[in-house]
């Protein structure tokens, strides 16, 4: 499995820990994780000058463009999100059709939402309650979300009607969004073109599979 | 402020706990409550005689027809919803424009959310962690959600940020999703029929202050 | 390792979950559970008549005296209690020399607890909070609980002054405390003898190594 | 009521925050906060030399013995204490006879334990789980713990029982412990000394109301 990891500004710093637990746990059982948004800055981060155009200031808007194309274009399998709260990321992820994100705080919270609702992202609170041991907490959430096949339901009884539910909701998505790519165009493309760092580039050109999404990330990358 | 209370089937049982709990916070502050959707079944929720057209098994799918439907036409002001885990809920109500879910656990959660993401509606779990003491819990949420003016930022000084970009999702909803009545008409009919009980219909009617929304709604309800 | 469970009668209809969960985790990595106080009731808790002798109603204040002489004597190296919310059993077991109990909500709090203050008890609230998917908390509590040599220090560079203050808390409370038997003859001795239900006998005589605390037992034993 | 705020170093940063919070919530109540134990050093708390005899490193064990004089002298009716994960100063008071010591995450933690277990002391983590928003949190549970008068039970028709329990928890507590200058005099009389810091002696010399307590406290200065 692709795993891409995505933070905003706000939480930069804590990307070095965030991405190495994620890499600890995952690693071992085959996955590979991409790290496609903001590392910890160079600088303060509230230093304008310490911004680039490779290395933009991304907010919690910027980190659902990147989630939806990666999903949507088979780049990767999952993303690892999340904000101050969690709140904004887990917003902003779960406006666009094929991001089914669910909300993470401790463990249990992971391996439900994967068995009952069969998502394909997670966002997590890296400030609120983020406290000592935090790194613990994450190693946790990250081995009961990854260590076993998702959608089994919960309880095992529960399965067919769960999976049927979050079936029937990734299909709704689809009806009521406009599909993706006029959905993007319908944004500021200013902003898409902020979360179209060369980090994520990376990621979305080695792992794209569908030709429309790539028509439009190339038209962006173009006009920049 | 009007607050609509929507509950799905699996956690009914606990509608007239939330209910109580609501109404004993937030009606001294002046607010009224509606309690649109599912209220404790009459006989045990697996058996299927038990729904009737008046009283169907709402799921979590239905809940966010109705929120989208209450707060795209001032009817309410804001909506309680949630699930077992509330994920389910969460989800479904953020597919829809106009309607910006949070999902808390503990009344920090609630006033962080309503502080800085400025959200009108909020998801709790009513089945994952609600054990002995949930009622207190509830009216801590409650109290915190509703005992201040909200988007007031946290700290105060990130208020015109935070502001700024719960700005930009709510719009970046609208560009994403179709209008919203077209939407609607994207989903099984079926579906929409079914989430118009007559409880949420006297409540959408009562306050309903948009004519393309209300000719929608008229339109299922002959169709039924 | 041997490990005792002991509940009392207000959260004695969680005892086969917890004690199913517990055998599950420790049992394939060799440790020995005990059930040494209350089942499930037979009966509705609120008839009398369902206690008898050998099946008294416990409460937390009885677990406090069970949980002593069992890690006191050797008999058993760790006990998982707990109450509704915990806290009763909590304080009733750190009443006694020998005794260092944590208190645990999640698996974070059970590894730092065990990595930090070494202790040989956690108590866990098992109505507060104790909603679906709770069986799935117990186990990763237990999971983090046993799964790794205790006393490890976190972070590891505070092992050292981390376990120096651990023993000198084990020390003072030696210090504060009567020798265990002389305090055991001070409180009242029906409480003592209601404790000791044939269970508890059982996994006490199989390991005492204490000959003070068995000449003890066998006399309140005697006198019944 | 008098009302003691009591840190050990490690979460000594912590000490001005939660001081606000207390005070903002309990002296509209009426209460008075003494804060007895450690304020934020004035030096990185790793150099020796920014200790002194007057401003000591206090760990969680000073802090019982602190908790113990303060309450059984009746200088003050309760106090707020913690450490890292607030297992260690939890476990400090509860060593002591006249103290009763609850574990606090949230509010309803607070409010349940006073209620039920009628309590004079609370233990709450400064560091684990302590992230942004913590101030907030800390507001709620001082809230909730202040709120309402203490020992009503929950539910309400639990008060008897659970009002009886936590008298014979009180009174086991002093038939467990030796008589508390006893107990006392069994340490190491250096860590008594340590715990004896100006500003603890000022408020304990202010409410004490015990002569045999005071002597002792007396001797202990003199032999400084």
């Amino acid at each position: 499995m692709k795993i891409a990891l995505i933070n905003e500004f706000s939480q930069s710093s804590k990307n070095p820990t965030i991405l190495g637990e994620l890499k600890k746990v995952v690693e071992p059982m085959g996955h590979t994780v991409y790290n496609t948004a903001m590392e910890a800055p160079l600088v303060p981060q509230d230093v304008p000058e310490a911004y680039t155009e490779d290395n933009p200031r991304l907010t919690y808007l910027h980190l659902g463009i990147q989630a939806a194309l990666l999903l949507n274009s088979g780049a990767v399998d999952f993303v690892i999100t999340g904000c101050g709260t969690g709140q904004g990321a887990l917003m902003s992820l779960n406006m666009y059709p094929g991001v089914v994100c669910g909300y993470c705080i401790e463990p249990t919270d992971a391996y439900l939402f994967l068995q009952i609702n069969n998502g394909n992202a997670l966002s997590i609170p890296y400030a609120k309650g983020f406290g000592w041991g935090a790194d613990l907490n994450l190693n946790n959430i990250f081995t009961k979300a990854f260590g076993s096949p998702k959608g089994q339901g919960y309880p095992a009884s529960g399965k067919e009607s769960q999976n049927r539910n979050a079936a029937i909701l990734s299909t709704m998505k689809t009806q009521i969004a406009k599909p993706l790519v006029e959905a993007l165009k319908s944004l500021d493309q200013n902003m898409v073109k902020e979360a179209l760092i060369p980090r994520f580039l990376d990621c979305f050109y080695a792992g794209c599979k569908d030709d429309e999404l790539k028509a439009y990330v190339d038209s962006v990358v173009a006009s920049k």
